[in-house]
């Protein structure tokens, strides 16, 4: 690996669950990442960290992922910073320590490095006020976990230099997340305002005894919780306005605002009652799971609800499918040109969380998933792309064969290769095996398809410089050896 | 269907997208419906709702859903209401129009119903406070689209009839819903003043050019949004909290609301001016879908997000499961025990929402999803159920056949039937057909299994009273015809 590629590096000032999950999103995209905090329990807890990152962010990506960077526990933050391409701040939240800790980076970063602060509530011109490079600060606000989440506000101020705010935008979207670009500083930011919000209504719920914790929760995750995961505030009630549209149910429910349950927006106080209620009902919420086990299980779901909106190309889901095709633009990623000698890698990829089990073994319709995704991409490689799906025609699939040989972990790195056994007329069948990283053979399929028209339905054949291409890789692929099991049935071998 | 089973009816009166809503969950849940509504485009309306509900609804889950009940729009009030089990108002946001329409409906309603208010705002006090009746209304609030998201809240008053209150909660949980009962009633309930402290800062937010619509959505849905879709605010925060818990949490961030965050907490006028930016932001946004293209994006999004968390039986999820185990209880359901001459009914199903591609045909990983259930379900019919695994030992497949013959759409009512091709010693063989409801043959499968100690991984003998279920069974369905296709091998028929 050594010097193969330069490697980008981020110094991550501040490891705790907020700068930990920087650390990992920058290592998993490939970044060499520093890290400094004065907290002599940061190398304890930062592994774990990674060890749940390293579970579930490579998974949702269909394609495969840059190798891991270099991860380094650095003595002090000049160490940390020095050469550094980007530097993220994550340390707590008091205005005099931050402005103290970017002034210490300052010292030894490179002018050029993007400094992002993860404050939550902080204007980017408080923190950069008394700053030697002012033009080089602005708040990156993530959310927790920032290995999962994509959302990063990005809040510049008025002595930004332009090409840093240009550079960390560009950066954020390589690390998949999706930067929201503030057009002018607020205390907060946007989300934490409307956080703040629910937070301070919350409190008065269970402080006048109206609901406990968990009923509040039950009352968001049951509930407008699960529209949020998709559509925000407006573009859902513009659904619930109904034809009438977005001004019509601004004025039938306009009038709500001043109803009595707006009176309830003083501040109410965090007594000791009030601190040892909640954490009492909390604990009878969620007590009978440890810290990491809740944070599994949040990671698990955020990562199928995350692939869920992935198959529908849809918000936070879309996002996934553009860093996918980011990704894919990898020159080590594919199969050149020419190259058909052998059996073709049609998938490369680490098994996503929510493609296992209770016990952790991939399941068993992921396997035809994966060697669908192997068909997909070979026949992308012969040219049936959308363009030529959008003309009226495909392959579909009209017999499969798998044997499963060696159960598969989520997270484990795996790929695919493919034999083209027949390619001629309307008929192609193919083979597939499914290996890990290692080499150790999985699973393997075999796969009949037909090329339909689309309006027809019925078998049909291909266009001319499809039909070549796939005969092409034929009789390349005839000369390899025939894989071992095929035309097997089950129980006549 | 006329008179086979007596279905219990459920009266709709105001079936705009609230009413409507609980009329398609009533209706698919096998209950008979029916609606009353004074606007002229109920009728146009209503159907189209339904075809919704229709094509998400039925596949959340995995079991069969009882036959869909009898729609019935009446031209009264009475008509509607009078041999009603559950009524449910929907009527606007009026106070004295509500008491006015409950008034009318208590005049002709059976006593015992349930009178249900899906008032946003109102106590169950107010809305009873003049009633013949006071016992029987309560309200029941749920949340759109009523017929995907499993939240109501359920808020008693002073007068209410116990029975009445037990009832609605049972029923609703029959229909699939998270009754979420308020310890005592409050205007707005519990998730709307959440919502509306939300949109109250969202308006400001707006209002002085801080964030579009749009801007606003994202904050929301790329963030905190995917968090509440399985967790809430209080466990959310309890993880963020890290190691030390909840007490700290709040004691660290309590400060937080007596920034200046919190001074916007008056109400925003909402002047023509404000309506208009955000109709137009809105347009600029969402415009580009229509509403029924919005509403179907909406629930292929949830439902996913719901079956997500399903596959990891959390939150939203597990109620789906709970429902899944509530409607195989129906002795409709499944096959009795010695009928073991036929192939095996073990399948019976609607194709969900995300079974489908974008051409809204079932994608071929699930063909050997619903196979596998299939197999699961033999499995616990011989005796290999959650409680046999948990010792130690299960069958694991080695080997699939699949033959894809004919596509199939969401909604679409199927089943799978199996037959026992082997069953002794070590190994299982098994057969099975997918057909639709119109016996269709959609595809089959053939499966090789081995019985494995989950210790060693390894081959191993079943224990006796499985094994000596699996022969039964095996020597009963050795007298059926071998399947055609049986045994063969990929391009070798």
């Amino acid at each position: 690996m050594a010097g193969a590629v330069e490697n980008r590096t981020a110094a991550i000032v501040g490891t705790g669950v907020i700068g930990g999950g920087w650390a990992a999103r920058f290592l998993l995209h490939g970044w060499d990442v520093n890290c400094y905090d004065p907290d002599p329990e940061a190398e304890r807890k930062l592994p774990q960290l990674l060890a749940n990152a390293r579970r579930s962010l490579p998974g949702l990506f269909d394609v495969e992922m840059p190798r891991e960077g270099q991860l380094r526990m650095c003595h002090s933050v000049d160490a940390a910073v020095a050469e550094a391409d980007w530097i993220q701040e994550s340390v707590p939240e008091r205005l005099d320590l931050k402005r103290e800790v970017l002034a210490h980076i300052q010292r030894s970063a490179p002018a050029r490095a993007v400094l992002g602060s993860s404050t939550s509530g902080f204007r980017p011109s408080e923190l950069a006020a008394d700053a030697n490079n002012p033009g080089q600060i602005l708040v990156c606000h993530p959310f927790h976990p920032v290995y999962l989440l994509p959302l990063v506000e990005v809040v510049p101020h008025e002595r930004q230099d332009a090409d840093v705010l240009a550079s960390a935008q560009r950066i954020l979207r390589e690390l998949g997340m999706k930067p929201l670009l503030l057009r002018k500083e607020i205390d907060a930011h946007i989300a934490d305002r409307l956080l703040e919000a629910v937070w301070r209504e919350a409190l008065w719920l269970v402080r006048d005894g109206f609901a406990t914790t968990a009923e509040i929760d039950d009352a968001i995750r049951f509930g407008f919780g699960l529209r949020w995961a998709q559509m925000g505030l407006f573009e859902t009630y513009r659904i619930a306005g109904g034809e009438e549209g977005m001004a019509h149910f601004l004025e039938q429910f306009g009038p709500c605002l001043n109803w009595p349950w707006s009176r309830l927006t003083d501040v109410p106080e965090l007594t000791e009652e009030l601190i040892g209620r909640i954490a009492e009902q909390s604990d009878q919420q969620s007590g009978r799971y440890s810290l990491n086990e809740l944070e599994r299980i949040r990671d698990c779901n955020l990562v199928t609800i995350l692939r869920a909106l992935k198959a529908q190309n849809w918000g936070a889901g879309q996002l996934l499918r553009e860093q996918d095709r980011r990704l894919s633009a990898n020159p080590e990623q594919g199969t050149a040109q020419g190259e058909y000698e052998q059996p073709i890698v049609t998938v490369s990829r680490a098994v996503p969380l929510d493609w296992t089990d209770y016990n952790g073994h991939m399941t068993e319709s992921r396997y035809l998933e994966i060697f669908g995704d192997g068909t997909d991409r070979f026949m992308n490689i012969i040219g049936c792309d959308a363009q030529y799906i959008a003309g009226g025609s495909s392959f579909f699939t009209v017999e499969t064969h798998i044997r499963h040989i060696k159960e598969v972990h989520a997270g484990s790195r795996v790929r695919v290769s493919t034999q083209c056994l027949l390619g001629e007329g309307r008929k192609m069948q193919l083979f597939h095996w499914l290996q890990r990283e290692d080499g150790q053979l999985l699973a393997t399929a075999e796969h009949m398809l037909v090329h339909v028209s689309l309006a027809t339905r019925r078998a049909s054949q291909p266009a001319a410089p499809l039909a070549d291409r796939l005969a092409k890789i034929a009789s390349l692929h005839a000369r390899l050896p025939m894989p071992e099991g095929v035309g097997s049935a089950i129980g006549l071998r």
